[in-house]
């Protein structure tokens, strides 16, 4: 639909029930850079903004704004970089915040930092709290640098609670990669009693698009063994029983099933990457033997079927 | 919706363009059956059941009957293991056919054996050519136990026109595991040139009832290298340097993200397979050191965190 955006695509789901601890968060970012690290992403290439909804909450609170309109307030706030902001405080304000609720609160969104957000709130805050100690978590995990603070992340999903966070390329070309949080009173909207729980969603689309632009996407060529070929039709069944004879020793066979000539056998045999060219020819064969070719040598030689390997 | 029949499903299509000759259908069955061999089916298992669809073409010929007429046909007489016989007939008559063609129709499709069948067709006929050349490959390949003929194969899809087979497993539970055929005129219908094809499709729901039943689904455990546990919060700093230094080399660790009972750690390092448990005591990282055990050897001693491998 756009770049990095499909109508239909593959998730990486990764969740954690039952940690009421932000060891969970700070598990669960572990696990993104760890996979990151392993496909060759750096953070350079990428980082996670972090915050809590815990933020909003206090924000709301202390304007009385009911909070059934909570969840509204957010999805408002997560097109904060999409939608102009007259529109947003539009949007508030049909939703009942005041001129004062709403300036408070694009003031707090603005903070890009940890110390500011403590000398505006005081140390009482409990969004501060796990905020720090996901922070803290983090430089021991030693993936600091990979994430910060941003009090305007608040994902646009209703039923967050705790810390929220996602993915971003530094050079903010791209949709966000990857985004996640706390939602520990979500479960029990299926029956039952609420259980701790937080995790992320991390789609194939976007970070194809990463992979694309930092020359990192793995090129998966074919690779064949064996590219094996019948000199003339009434070998074909012989053909057959080689490539029968290697793929039981799980060999990768590409069988040519025309009779073709010699030059195009050795332009499929470079194409497909085979490394070894076997031929079945009437001389040869009229003594139970077929012709080896060994592709990257060009060594030549002629064995019987059944010593073949 | 049925066993081996889901809403979704995934497929593996494998198709040969450009080659006219029967060979690609041997090959193509080739495929299915080096699949088979390498999961642990058997012959015993599974079969193919192969014929044309040119017999039909050859019969309905013989009768006049429009050439329009054939996919249709075809659709009719698939269903002749699911549907009264009754109404097969009443569903042919209706769509033009005589009853003296229907009844060699039938009698046609009954026929198990291509030398009964050249016996009533006679040699001259292309259905039993292309036939006796494939169960001739067969041989070759090494795979002429897995299939049989069957004049009453003709698959559901109007666009064959040729060689036509289906997979199935010989205590006749499921479904068809697989089918396919050729397909020399479809390629037209999207424009340009018609090319030769044939090509098969292979759903996941059926297999997997069958390696079920068969006792052969492999059981994908959960295989962990190391369960990591701090012993006390304050260290759950360190047991994340833990994990984090182990999966950099490349190691699978499972963190314990709370403070937990001994008995509860050990449970479930057996539970997730694992092979090391990593304890972060007070005392020892006092020390700068974790202890190690290795869990199938009840193994245990103390290493510095930088040593650990």
């Amino acid at each position: 639909m756009t770049r990095g955006r499909r109508r239909e695509h593959y998730q990486w789901n990764m969740d954690i029930l039952g940690v009421p601890e932000v060891t969970a968060e700070a598990e669960l970012i572990s696990s993104i850079v760890t996979f990151f690290k392993r496909i060759g992403i750096t953070a350079s290439d990428v980082g996670f903004r972090v915050s809590s909804r815990k933020l909003l909450q206090e924000v709301l609170r202390c304007y009385s704004i009911p909070e059934n309109l909570f969840g509204k307030v957010c999805i408002i706030i997560d097109k904060i970089e999409k939608v102009p902001i007259d529109e947003i405080k539009r949007e508030l304000k049909s939703n009942g915040l005041s001129e004062e609720a709403i300036k408070e609160l694009l003031q707090i969104l603005s903070i890009k930092s940890l110390m500011k957000l403590e000398e505006k709130l005081g140390g009482a805050c409990e969004a501060i709290a796990d905020l720090k100690k996901l922070f803290s978590l983090a430089e021991e995990f030693g993936y600091s640098e990979w994430i910060q603070f941003d009090a305007s992340i608040v994902r646009g999903l209703a039923y967050y609670t705790g810390i929220v966070f996602e993915g971003f390329d530094r050079e903010g070309r791209l949709r966000a990669i990857c985004g996640g949080g706390r939602y520990d009173r979500l479960l029990s909207t299926f029956g039952g009693d609420d259980i701790p729980a937080c995790g992320f969603g991390f789609g194939d689309a976007v970070i194809v698009e990463l992979l694309k632009e930092k020359g990192l996407l793995p090129e998966l060529s074919l690779e064949v063994d064996n590219i094996v070929c019948a000199l003339d039709d009434d070998l074909q069944g012989v053909a057959a029983r080689v490539a029968t004879l290697l793929r039981d020793k799980g060999q990768r066979v590409d069988l040519v099933l025309e009779s073709k000539p010699l030059r195009w056998v050795f332009k499929r045999a470079a194409r497909i990457h085979a490394q070894r060219l076997i031929l079945v020819g009437t001389t040869e064969w009229q003594n139970g033997m077929v012709s080896v070719k060994i592709l990257s040598s060009s060594e030549q030689y002629e064995i019987k079927l059944d010593e073949l390997e």
